[in-house]
C-alpha cells in the first residue's frame, strides 16, 4: 500500500504524569479490541448492511455517470454543486487534486460547491454565472435540508428565465434517496433527472458514490482510481487485521482520549489535501461527537499552521493528538540558483526548491512537536493521486467507524442537531 | 458601536458539577482584574510602546499607501502577495469583504495572498499569471521568514526575465522592519522599494498597519473607514473599562479556561466573516499559548459547520467556549413566492429568502447550545462593512491581550516555534 503508517513517537513506556506520551499496552489491548469492530464490518459487508464498503469494488455504476460528466462538461461553463456537510465536503476534496484555486483543469467547467445559504455570496454566483452554459447539481440526501432546497428555489427561476421549463430541466441533475421526498417532487414536477442516493450510506460517509464522484469525473478526475485507492486498504484491513493501519489507528485514537487528550489535529503538508481536513472534521465529530463521548478534529495545514498554531501545539496544554500527513515534495519545483544568492545568511537555501523546504518544514515539525513529547503519528504518501486520495478516504471511514466501535457509539446518526432544525423553522414561521 | 456583545447565555448562577456554566461571580472578579491591565494598555498608548494601539488614529500614512495602491491597480492585473501568518491572514479577511471567491471589485487586479511553499501550487500560480502584468508585495517582519524568501526568489527570475532588472524591481514592494536583514538586502541589491514594518508591531497585531491595509487599499477598500471602527473600539474600552465588551470578553474567556473549557469556537454566520476565523485562530493561539497555558481556538462557519460540527458541539463532551457573530441577513435576497411552492413539506419556506433562512439558523444555532447549556456569547453586528471589520479586529486584539494579562503570560512572544526553524535548516542541509 502506497502509505506509511508510524505510530512510534506517540508513544512511551512510561507515560508522563501531566499526560504525556501514550503507553503501547494500553494502544495494543485496543488493538486487539478492534478485531470484533472488524468481524462486524465484514458481516455487514457481506451481507450488504454497509453498502460503503462494497463501493470500492464497484465499477457498474460508473459508465452513466462518466457519460453524465461528459455532457455536462460539454454544455457548461460552469457546474453549481448544491448541497452541504457530507453532500460537499468529499467532492471538495477530490476537485482539490485538479483545481487549486486557479481554474478547472484543461477541458472541466468551473466547479462552484455552495454549501451555504448566504445571500451575498449567491448574488456573486449570479453574477459570475451564465445561466444558459450553467449545470446545476442538487444534493440532499434526505431530499428536506432546508438550505439546499431553498438554494435550488432561489436559482430555479433564473435558470428557467433564460432556458424556459423544458431547457432549464435538462440542466439539473438531482441526487437524493428513492423515497418520496421533497426533493424528489420538486425534480420531478420540473423534469430534471434524479439520481439515487443509497439511503444507507450516511452523507459524510458518501465520498466514493456518485455524491463524490460526479462532481470528480466533471472536474477531469479518475473516479475508478479512487475506488481502487479504498479497495486496497480494505483488504489490508482484513488481511492484517488489529495490525492494519486503520485498527492501529483507532485503538491509538481511543488510547489518547482515554489518556485525556481530547483534540485531535489533522496536519497535512500538501496545498491539496487543504479540504481532506475538512472533509475528515465532519466524518470525525458526527461519527462519534455524541453521549458526551468523541474528540474534537482540529484541521491545519503546513506549513502554514506553524506560522499561526505551532506555538500552541508545542507550548500551550498536553491535549492533542496530532496526526502529520506528507507527500513527496522534495526536489519537487525550480530551484534556485546558488549564484543568484548573494547573502551569506541565505545561503542555506541555495540549490533548493519549494518542495526541498516543504518537506524540510513537514519532517522538522514532526521532530519538534515528537522532542517535545506531544504525541505524532505520521501518514506518509508514496504519491498523491486519485489513488491514493481514496486509499486516504477508506483509512479514515475504517479509522473512524472502528473508534465508535471501541468507544460504543453509533458512528452513522447524528442526533442532536434535530433541535435546531426545528427551531430554525419555527423561527422562519415567525413563531418565537 | 455597532456591534453587541451579550454574554448572558453563558452563565449559571449554580454551574453544574459536569462544567456546565460558568458562575457569574468569577467573570466578575476577573472583570474587575482588567482595570490593571486597561491601565497598562493606556501607558503604554502614550508612550507609544505600543505602537498598534495607535494605529486607530493614524491617517499620515494613508497617503503614500493609497498612491501605491492606485499604481498597482493601475498597472497590475494580478498582484501576488508572499507571506504567511501575520503577513497574510489580516489581508485575506479584509480583502474577503471586496471578493468572496468569484473575482475581484471592479478596477481591481487578482490578489493572490501565498502563504505556502507548495511548488504544484506555484506552478498553478506563474501558469495563471503573465508576468509582464503581475506586481509582487513580500512581507516578512524580520526579513528573514524562510518561506518568504524562497517564494520570492523562486517567482524572480521569471519576472526579471520578462521585464529586465530595472523594470522588474518596479513592480516588487518589500514590507520589512528597518534593521538590516536579508530581505531589506536583497530588496536593495534589486533596487525595490522598500516600506518600513514596524518593528514593535507582530504579525499578528499588523492588520490595522500597511500590512493588511496595502494589500486591502488594492483590492478597493476603505482602509480609513478599518481604522476609525478600531478607534471607536479603544474609546469604549476606556470609557467603559472592565465593563467595556473587550474587558468582558476576556473575564469570559478566563473564566471558561478555568472552568475546564479548554477550546473556544468562533462560528460567524457570514461568508465575508470566513476568514476573519483563521485570522483569530492565530492571534488566541500564539498569544495565550505558552507555559502550558491558553485555549485552542476553533474557527467554524455558519450554517455549514451545523453539517459538520454541530453534533459534537452539542452531544460531545463539555468543553468548549462558542462564540457566535452574526450580521443582518434577514430580509436580503431573492424571496421564493409561495406560488412557486406547490409542496406543503416546502411551505415552510414560502416568502423567504436566504438572508432570512441565514438569520434563523444562527438564531436557531444560539438558542439550541444555550438550551443544552453550552456557554455561547453572541456578537451581533449592525451592519458589515470596513468600519465593522475594523471593530471586529481591535475588538479581539484587546480581548486577546487582557486575557494575556489575567492569565499572566506575554502576549506578543511566540517562543516555542524556534527549534523547529532550526532544525528545518539542517535538514535543508542535509544534516540529519
Amino acid at each position: 500500500m502506497p502509505y506509511q503508517h508510524r505510530i512510534d513517537r506517540c508513544l512511551a513506556e512510561r507515560p508522563g504524569a501531566d499526560g504525556t506520551g501514550i503507553a503501547p499496552a494500553a494502544v495494543a489491548a485496543l488493538q486487539r479490541r478492534t478485531q470484533a469492530g472488524i468481524d462486524a464490518l465484514a458481516a455487514a459487508k457481506r451481507d450488504d448492511a454497509l453498502p460503503l464498503l462494497n463501493l470500492p469494488e464497484r465499477t457498474d455504476d460508473l459508465e452513466r455517470l462518466t457519460e453524465l460528466a461528459r455532457d455536462f462538461r460539454d454544455r457548461f461553463d460552469d457546474v453549481i454543486v448544491l448541497g452541504t456537510g457530507g453532500s460537499s465536503l468529499g467532492a471538495k476534496t477530490l476537485l482539490a487534486l485538479a483545481d487549486r484555486g486557479f481554474g478547472p483543469a484543461p477541458g472541466a467547467p468551473r466547479l462552484h460547491l455552495m454549501d451555504n445559504v448566504d445571500p451575498v455570496t449567491f448574488a456573486d454566483l449570479e453574477a459570475a454565472t451564465d445561466p444558459t452554459r450553467t449545470g446545476l447539481i442538487v444534493i440532499s440526501k434526505s431530499g428536506s435540508t432546508a438550505e439546499t432546497l431553498l438554494q435550488f428555489m432561489t436559482l430555479w427561476p433564473r435558470l428557467e428565465g433564460a432556458l424556459g421549463r423544458a431547457g432549464a430541466a435538462r440542466a439539473v441533475v438531482a441526487i437524493t434517496e428513492p423515497a418520496d421526498n421533497p426533493l424528489r417532487r420538486l425534480a420531478g414536477r420540473i423534469g430534471a433527472v434524479v439520481l439515487d442516493h443509497d439511503p444507507k450510506i450516511g452523507g459524510r460517509y458518501a465520498v466514493l458514490s456518485l455524491v463524490g464522484l460526479l462532481p470528480a469525473l466533471i472536474g477531469g478526475l479518475d473516479a475508478a482510481a479512487v475506488r481502487r485507492g479504498a479497495a486496497a486498504v480494505w483488504r489490508a484491513l482484513i488481511a492484517q487485521g488489529p495490525d492494519s493501519p486503520p485498527a492501529v489507528g483507532a485503538a491509538l485514537a481511543v488510547a489518547a482520549a482515554e489518556a485525556g487528550l481530547n483534540q485531535t489535529v489533522l496536519m497535512p503538508y500538501v496545498d491539496r489535501l487543504g479540504w481532506f481536513g475538512f472533509w475528515f472534521r465532519q466524518l470525525w465529530a458526527e461519527s462519534l461527537g455524541k453521549q458526551g463521548r468523541g474528540t474534537t478534529p482540529i484541521r491545519a495545514l503546513g506549513t502554514v499552521d506553524q506560522h499561526s498554531q505551532l506555538q500552541l501545539y508545542l507550548g500551550g496544554p498536553r491535549d492533542k493528538l496530532f496526526t502529520l500527513i506528507t507527500a513527496p515534495s522534495a526536489g519537487v519545483g525550480r530551484v534556485v540558483a546558488r549564484a543568484a544568492i548573494d547573502d551569506p545568511a541565505l545561503a542555506y537555501l541555495a540549490d533548493h526548491s519549494l518542495g526541498d523546504l516543504l518537506d524540510a518544514e513537514a519532517r522538522a515539525t514532526y521532530e519538534t512537536l515528537a522532542r517535545n513529547r506531544r504525541p505524532v503519528r505520521l501518514v506518509a504518501l508514496e504519491r498523491l493521486d486519485e489513488e491514493a486520495l481514496g486509499e486516504l478516504f477508506m483509512h479514515f471511514m475504517l479509522e473512524t467507524m472502528l473508534a465508535a466501535h471501541l468507544i460504543g457509539v453509533d458512528p452513522f446518526d447524528q442526533p442532536a442537531v434535530e433541535e435546531g432544525k426545528v427551531l430554525a423553522r419555527k423561527y422562519l414561521a415567525g413563531e418565537g
